[in-house]
């Protein structure tokens, strides 16, 4: 048995500002690690890592951000506003040090693309950068932008237009193996780590027990 | 080279609701993966797996998660408005097909504690139940329910307040060390990942290379 502690309110004010960062940015769990591109009216690209992409629907294929206007990624909300348009890109396990470096202040002339070495690359249809390194990867419109008072965060909504990523990837019944794509997961504000798959699991019944899958979900 | 393949929105819209939404669920990355843990005015205990959990801010310390009103985690929602308080505990390698099995739809006077095996345990501060087996856990105060008209969801947000973890798993600098909690990534809707971190890494500077850290962000 480990013995468990109990940290309460007070001792998190208590706490010094860098430090209660990395305890409460660890408390939700795993995050996505994500590349956002985007490009100024000059055709300038930037690109800024975000762990605050999450799904919010399927139907219609919608996906939010928060970001922080106060804080690095502004260049990029800038131009999602400008633009109405954005690619995420799977941080995998052969970029995430260069997809962690995107973040140091560089300046707005400055493209993130350059100054970390990854490549842009782009659809004819969509006016924001891809990035090539990435194996999975999906333009997005902007569809709301949320202004959330409570702490003067923004959420941004996007509607998923087009998916890039290898054919084999995809499993007969959707599902996306991003596991096999080296896609790589966040804890707090630093950490990276890859994924080992425990199993899928079959959809739950109140009267069946659960079956274990693998990733085709069909066999094991 | 693997082939990259493209698919567009008539695509995705051509896909049946489950294959779509196996799909769509897949492209975020990695998920967190929480019990949300409630009680209603009977004390009747409720606990639901969500994949939608998202650090919103560490000063005020608050998290985010989306509800769909009309899926299974009615009980939870309710409850929430109710009492105005939650748990969230981190699902781990030793019960992650318990939570998976939160998800069928159970009776509201039935509690996903006993139906599917976990146990639940009280601070005395707290109106809703812990999970004994989650390694990491907090409660939550209900601070502001954000509707989400775009595609009728609900963002909850909530303000942290009590966190139970093991004292070891948290380095001096404040970073909790999750994986060796056992904590589980999500991926689509079905499956579960253990983590291997790659490792931490140094604050990015414009000037200067980025240094890999070990768990406690001082040495490696």
């Amino acid at each position: 048995m480990t013995m468990q502690t109990h940290i309460n309110l007070a001792q998190i004010f208590s706490m010094d500002q860098k430090k209660r960062a990395l305890f409460i940015n660890s408390l939700s769990g795993f995050k996505s690690a994500n590349l956002v591109g985007t490009c100024d009216q000059h055709g300038i690209t930037n690109l800024a890592i975000i762990s605050s992409l999450f799904h919010l629907g399927a139907d219609p294929a919608l996906v939010g951000m928060i970001i922080r206007p106060d804080s690095v990624p502004r260049d990029t909300l800038t131009n999602i506003k400008q633009q109405g348009v954005y690619t995420i890109n799977h941080v995998n396990v052969d970029i995430w040090q260069q997809a962690h470096q995107t973040s140091a202040r560089y300046l707005p002339e400055q493209s993130e693309f350059e100054q970390v070495g990854l490549t842009s690359e782009y659809l004819a249809e969509v006016n924001a950068p891809f990035v090539e390194q990435s194996l999975l990867k999906f333009a997005v419109n902007l569809a709301e932008i949320v202004p959330l008072n409570i702490n003067n965060t923004i959420l941004v909504i996007g509607a998923i237009t087009d998916v890039l990523l290898p054919e084999q990837s995809i499993q007969s019944d959707g599902y996306i193996d991003i596991e096999s794509l080296g896609t790589v997961a966040v804890s707090s504000l630093d950490s990276y780590h890859a994924t080992l798959r425990l199993a899928r699991l079959s959809y739950a019944k109140v009267d069946l027990p659960l079956r274990e899958l693998a990733v085709d979900g069909l066999t094991r």
